[in-house]
């Protein structure tokens, strides 16, 4: 138990969403005499409604928490509908959201416990006791994040689920020698699911082509300082996969590059 | 006393104005040996100088915090003029920022005690000890925001004021079968003031349509996924409200709904 | 020691980039039983890869917090090339980055301490150990912050340097007549160098006009309401320097007003 909570969704700071989560937690750890939590973003400008996009977020902003932090995330398009609200643990690290394949990548490495959100005193708005129908993440979801940091066992949280209660999101089309662009990240850096430790990544260890948008990008460089000019080019990114960028300048721009684009890496 | 100040501005996290704000608030609490405070962020990108939208904000954002929460806000146009300067607690939590309307909410639901920041020993930047003319955020409320987390006595913050201190905004000049639209959020959703808790909503709570910009819109639908087609649809927000929203799309840019616009609910 | 790390970057909140920073201290932290610290946001939103911007922002952003804090700023082009990482302090206030500029402006008030950052145990991505060339504010920065708020010795970090090590930004070239524009905020406002206690800031103290862009510019007025008409002025800003702003509008649009640009005070 460490007593954080990080949130994650698509709400943006705009508005008074996610403020209104946090005084959900606030108000459930007022109940717990002593407890001192903290409520951490990991992030809440994600695509709205794109719950691919928020997976792969989540996955690499989550990776390096201690055992007994709490995620809850909320990117929730069928919010009130008949998706399933969860709460999953895995390696003492547990996550709070909905059953709509955001939380499909824990299953992949190791067994994930996972429970169906349903006791009744986790819920409803701190004021009113009303559970919304459109905001799961203030009336289910935050309550239920702040009572399992504040330490209350995931079995209270409700009935036990199975993995496949988290959802799956369809695996991209790519073929054996192809990846997928994942992310576009600020500085206009393509990030792919390629990852340097696979058959693939190793037969470009030493150096090669790929093509991006029809484009050939050499690679790989060790740092974007060093590279030898301005033209795109790829190295292996901080996350163990292959990333395009090219120096003093947006990749993504310069190559047409889009999340869902799929590369080619000619055989030699 | 649970030692959290919330922030809320229209100073936007592009600049450093955010970051003093949260220096000031740490210098303070320095001064208070073994105190451990905790500075958290409702929102920072409240449209500039519009305090009408900041108080609809504020009221929604600040719902649900315990007692012994000081929420600081700025939104302040007036900043250096004549505009008071003001704490205020109602049912154990407290509010600090200018009497300009902001805070006026406050006074419809219950009776609110007010003091005028004038305690010489709480103002001034932390390293100068200067009062800037045109950043009361930094020098005056927040030195008294950190002070009143830190278990200071409202009444050291100054001398009594009243109600009227507060400010008030004037209301929207909606009839008897109107609403007005406050807020349009960043999934183009539409949120009005027409309280499901009403006269009007009651009337509406068996199903009906309002006109928006013209437009007739049906409802209730109970959630976002439920909605027979892309067509605009009204719902019961989750802040007790009716919201217009629709599947799939921005319902603000399909009518041409803004903050402001009224909606009439025709008599059946 | 306080055990707050601030976080200043370019990295943006739409990637992940900040949640993993934020994780690797959280992981350091995690191995220090009992300890609790926090990670504060100043911000992250500084333009891409300009230093001269981020020292600037830094320096306001971190003037009063108090000894014991571990300031980590990352704005770094260079990262994964020759330039020295680094830890400093000053005043028992320290800062983790790049020696690349962006801690120059420590050096000018006050003597520094620096160190190289090249302890073994305090590097490596928190699950994988491995030391990612392009991602020094998870993998090296993040693990040095969090030690040493967490009461490490900055003599732990690695072996002593020398002020050079921390770089320095060219100085703006302004003749004694002269001021430049620093900062574009939020609102419009623009923020120069021309502090108020120095030879021409005296001159300008009973009054007098700048020229911006060409356009003669009066003041100094006290507060944004009390100017006396739409047109923009100047006044002595919340950071001891002239600020040039327009009542009800924004001034650097109005006047063309952008970083760099040099302003005349014409000789009375």
């Amino acid at each position: 138990m460490n007593g954080i909570v990080t949130l994650t969704t698509d709400f943006g700071l705009r508005d008074p969403w996610v403020a209104e989560v946090r005084g959900a937690v606030a108000s459930v750890w007022a109940r717990y005499p002593g407890f001192r939590g903290q409520v951490v973003d990991l992030g809440h400008d994600l695509p709205p409604h794109d719950v691919r996009a928020a997976a792969w977020f989540l996955r690499r902003a989550t990776e390096a928490w201690p055992r007994g932090t709490v995620h809850l995330a909320v990117v929730d398009p069928g919010v009130g509908t008949e998706r399933p609200a969860v709460a999953c643990r895995r390696d003492g690290v547990i996550f709070v959201g909905p059953g709509n394949g955001l939380f499909g990548f824990l299953a992949e490495s190791g067994p994930v416990e996972v429970v169906h959100l349903d006791n009744p005193l986790w819920r409803g708005h701190p004021r009113t006791g009303i559970l919304s129908r459109t905001f799961h993440g203030r009336d289910l979801f935050a309550p239920a994040a702040a009572h399992l940091a504040a330490g209350a066992q995931l079995q209270q949280a409700g009935p036990p689920g199975c993995e496949a209660d988290l959802g799956k999101l369809p695996a991209p089309a790519t073929g054996s020698r192809q990846a997928a662009i994942v992310w576009i990240d600020r500085f206009g850096n393509a990030v792919t699911d390629l990852e340097r430790n696979s058959a693939l990544g190793r037969e470009l260890e030493g150096g090669g082509t790929v093509l991006a948008a029809g484009a050939p990008v050499a690679g790989p460089v060790t740092a974007y300082g060093s590279a030898p000019g301005p033209d795109p080019f790829w190295y292996w990114g901080s996350g163990g996969t292959l990333e395009i960028a090219a120096a003093g300048g947006r990749a993504a721009d310069l190559l047409g590059l889009v999340p869902g684009l799929v590369l080619e890496v000619p055989a030699t």
